[in-house]
């Protein structure tokens, strides 16, 4: 199955121009193949695809889809604020060789329900790979209905959703709500890395992991734990991580990683501008978090 | 002063794959040109700067500054995700002709102050057009700290500020605070136009408008009246385009101004996917609204 356990999200280095890097984005894609990943999320917002022109994405997939040598199923993400350019998108993650496809709802003019649905619906007409709803009100600032949820499921290619934690209910609660409107083959699983070692105890489907990018084998423990229903290894493992996870809920995710990765020796790179690096004392706490995973 | 009075923010007619239909933007521009018209805000988000690439933003651009002729400013809209995309859309309006630059903090990944900060004086310091801090945290979702507007305030080129309409407290509040902490020649203006009658009578220097891109005559007797402290004479304006307020409100003022205009002969371009046109009913409401205006 396309969307089940965990599926990482790297980084995508690139240059000050957005060029991106390819040598660097082949070595950190080669560390995803490896028993335990169940698919690699390209171009995700860890992967910064808001921030990529369409040739340096094009770029980007096709790297994935030569390194990862169908070893590991591709899942790229296509979202832009135009529908004809998501599109594009498809078609180009598409014809280099993508298993799947991720889509945010990225807007600047605020979407009603409707304006996301025809969005998603033209998107989802343009290839025969399924598609996952990338539900992550962090950035996009939209918000999904279950209606649309529901009406989303039913278009052909649309398959999975990508939902971020819940605010007002627990997981448990989150999830049966979701399976009791969706269908049954229909795959729920949960981004923000802190409640995704519970998302899986709870029954998801699969952990969109931003760590699982930059710490597969960790990460891919963690999730195999979970999965298996062992509750005291899953939640060792997500002790472990607790200072990234207080680093991510503090400085964002994305800035921690690139961190990380820069630390790590796998990326020269930078964030792209305007996003700035951690301060100082931020990377020293990342260093500390780095080391802690060593003992 | 270039940020003083009315400023006409007209939409920029686009056919499907997102090329400026240049015939109409000029149409729409050269209504613009009317006594009470302090400036031109071209590319706002009532432009749809967001969906538009920078080879058609340069486009729209040579137009305004054509049909414009000098006889009112023009401030051009240079918002971008990417910092060096905004610089580049800076340097091209200068080198079109441009007055001024108008900056919305664009995001994906929620930005920092200081980010959003460094973003800003980036942009400011490529030309040395004067540029309005574009707050609309309706569709940039970030929200500038007074300290981050005393700071940007401070930097040579940085000469304007658009503020949305207060939420929390009333008009004559928050432009007291924002008088107290900016300097002396720093302009405050508003948009959100159902409140910007109100904004001018309080003694705003700049109404940042919607309607006044689409009905100048009515916006800019508004802006006057208020300017000159003719509270009956602008609260009767201002009463006359409440259906307008209404509409702007529930469906939101970029899909009503594009019905307006469709109805009124001025385009016969759609908004950029995947922002849809009206529903029927509210195309109706549209059109009564016009309709009393007649009166």
């Amino acid at each position: 199955m396309m969307f089940s356990g965990l599926s990482a999200f790297p980084i995508t280095p690139a240059n000050e121009a957005g060029e991106v890097d390819i040598r660097e984005l082949a070595g950190l894609l080669e560390r995803l193949k490896i028993p335990g990943v169940g698919s690699v999320g390209l171009l995700g917002s860890t992967g910064t695809f808001a921030y990529l022109s369409r040739s340096e994405r094009r770029r980007a997939v096709d790297v994935a889809v030569e390194v990862l040598n169908r070893d590991v199923p591709l899942i790229v993400g296509v979202g832009a604020l135009r529908t004809d350019e998501a599109c594009a998108h498809a078609r180009d993650a598409k014809a280099a060789g993508a298993d799947a496809l991720l889509m945010a709802p990225v807007s600047y003019t605020p979407l009603t329900q409707e304006e996301a649905y025809q969005h998603y619906k033209a998107v989802a007409s343009v290839t025969d790979l399924p598609l996952c709803i990338y539900n992550n009100p962090g950035t996009t600032h939209f918000t999904f209905d279950l209606d649309l949820l529901v009406r989303l499921a039913a278009l052909d290619t649309v398959s999975a959703v990508k939902m971020p934690l819940p605010a007002a209910r627990s997981l448990g609660e989150d999830l049966e709500v979701l399976r009791a409107a969706l269908p049954a083959e229909f795959a729920v699983g949960y981004s923000g890395d802190w409640g995704c070692g519970e998302a899986l105890l709870c029954g998801a489907d699969t952990w969109y992991s931003v760590i699982g990018g930059l710490l597969p084998e960790l990460a891919a423990s963690l999730a195999q734990a979970a999965r298996r229903g062992d509750e005291v290894g899953a939640r060792r493992i997500d002790m472990k991580l607790a200072p990234f996870w207080a680093l991510f809920k503090e400085f964002g995710s994305l800035r921690v990683v690139y961190a990380a990765a820069g630390q790590m020796g796998l990326t020269t790179c930078s964030l792209p501008r305007p996003l700035l690096p951690l301060e100082r004392d931020a990377e020293s706490r990342v260093a500390a978090a780095l080391e802690t995973l060593a003992d």
